[in-house]
């Protein structure tokens, strides 16, 4: 079995024996996303005929989103939006069965597998990574929706906020983590992760802006639960490495805004998540 | 067949040959609210003995939200909040399969099967009515959600908006027939109905509150999209009586504001949507 997630910045394979949720072996690549799509796939498809023959069946992870037999919300690397990803898996693969999904909705499906979402039957994934995605789950399994892009929670807009089609993400540029590095830097006056900038309160108004985003975070998983009444909300990404400022905030947020508040979890699963998902998705062909 | 669609202030109850989407007979009861549930329920059982003796299938929509066998969000009428009505309907009807579901996903049900949803996999349904609440579809069906509540987006929140537990419904008080019709009669200082705001356009302050309740509306039926990724959204409820001054502008921002902008339709059924939704509903029992 073949897994692998096309990142931004890096692509990773990994093999692993059917039912095993651990690879047996791993390789990662840089993207270079700047010198384009194709380049990236054949390197890609280089190194799985290193890892594994014919596989029983590929799990593919990509960032964007899966519409149809083309790739769609992929901006940022030259050739990937429009790329038509299946149709190559397809015909490099064979025979083998092959499932591809958008990162978040793998590591939504690695979490149903193995982690946090295990027999939930409505749930949600909300993945604060470098960008800001979700997953929503209904009867036990991810929602597509109707074009490959439920829970693309970036696009959702507060009063007076800019358009998707004006090329705005409104809710992305507050709450993620591109979004802390770029106005804590501007903030201090010096490049800044966000990761390091929760441990920088201290400093002149640091405190505000983790507490507005924290604040807009809790508000926006509020309303997604309002709105898919889930049992369980699963919280990942990068920035959940300071869980311990952001989930006591949203909890309580739930508990007064939710009509029937439900479990808050973190996922099991932060930077492997797109990689094990697409070894989740793997094993969905071949049960 | 018999279907029972419980409103707050009137109950109806039609029967139907199993396959006909046409009522054969319907009848209408004043809920008589303030005199508590247990009156309304056997008022409504006497008036179901003399439409049809033992049908083969009840379909029951009603206000409030259904959590297993517990009516919830339902505080108009004393006693319907926690009310048993499943058991009371399979005690009253014996081996007839009972199905049963809140008012807006009944109607949604309806248009599944007979209207503006017909052949939807995935698609969202938005009532607008005395209040307001959606319908999530999801794989050709309607998603309950956890706790029966997926769609209450009456509790929705912008930024400084009160909360559920606090007994708010943030944007129910602004997106309403019931929100229309009280600020515009504080606004004129004469009572008026939401509908007749929409002929008032010319009167001092009308338009602004028209157009912020409108732009509200677009704005959380956009975000809904941005969320789930619908094919069709159909918008249903009294409100849509003054369709032509809604949906125009909703329509706009969808284009704008969602990725992957999905057709917008009326509901084919407005007054009678909760019961032809427990009609399908009944249905789907007879299969």
């Amino acid at each position: 079995m073949l897994a692998i997630d096309f990142g931004g910045t890096k692509i990773a394979l990994a093999t692993a024996a059917v039912g095993s949720s651990r690879p047996s072996a791993t390789v990662r690549l840089d993207t270079l996303g700047t010198a384009g799509a194709a380049q990236a796939v054949r390197r890609t498809f280089d190194a799985a005929r290193e890892l594994v023959d014919s596989p029983a069946a590929v799990g593919v992870s990509t960032f964007g989103v899966v519409r149809g037999d083309r790739i769609r919300l992929a901006p940022n690397v030259p050739g990937w939006d429009g790329l038509a990803l299946p149709a190559l898996l397809r015909e490099r693969f064979g025979d083998a069965p092959v499932a591809i999904d958008n990162d978040v909705n793998a590591g939504a499906a690695a979490e149903l597998r193995w982690g946090a979402l295990r027999g939930v039957d409505v749930g949600l994934y909300v993945n604060v990574g470098t960008g800001l995605a979700a997953a929503l789950v209904a009867g036990g399994r991810v929602v597509p929706g109707a074009h490959g892009a439920a829970g693309e929670i970036a696009y959702l807009r507060g009063h007076g906020d800019g358009y998707f089609a004006d090329g705005h993400a409104p809710l992305e540029d507050v709450v993620s983590g591109m979004a802390l590095s770029r106005r804590g830097s501007a903030l201090l006056g010096r490049p800044v992760t966000a990761a390091a900038l929760f441990s920088l309160r201290g400093e002149e108004g640091v405190a505000a802006l983790l507490d507005e985003t924290v604040d807009a975070l809790a508000r926006v998983v509020a309303n997604l639960c309002v709105t898919l009444d889930p049992s369980t909300v699963v919280l990942g990404g990068g920035l959940m490495r300071a869980a311990e400022h952001i989930v006591p905030r949203v909890a309580a947020v739930l508990e007064r805004a939710v009509p029937f508040p439900p479990e808050l979890a973190l996922a099991h699963f932060v930077d492997d998540a797109p990689l094990l998902g697409a070894m989740a998705l793997a094993l969905e062909n071949v049960r």
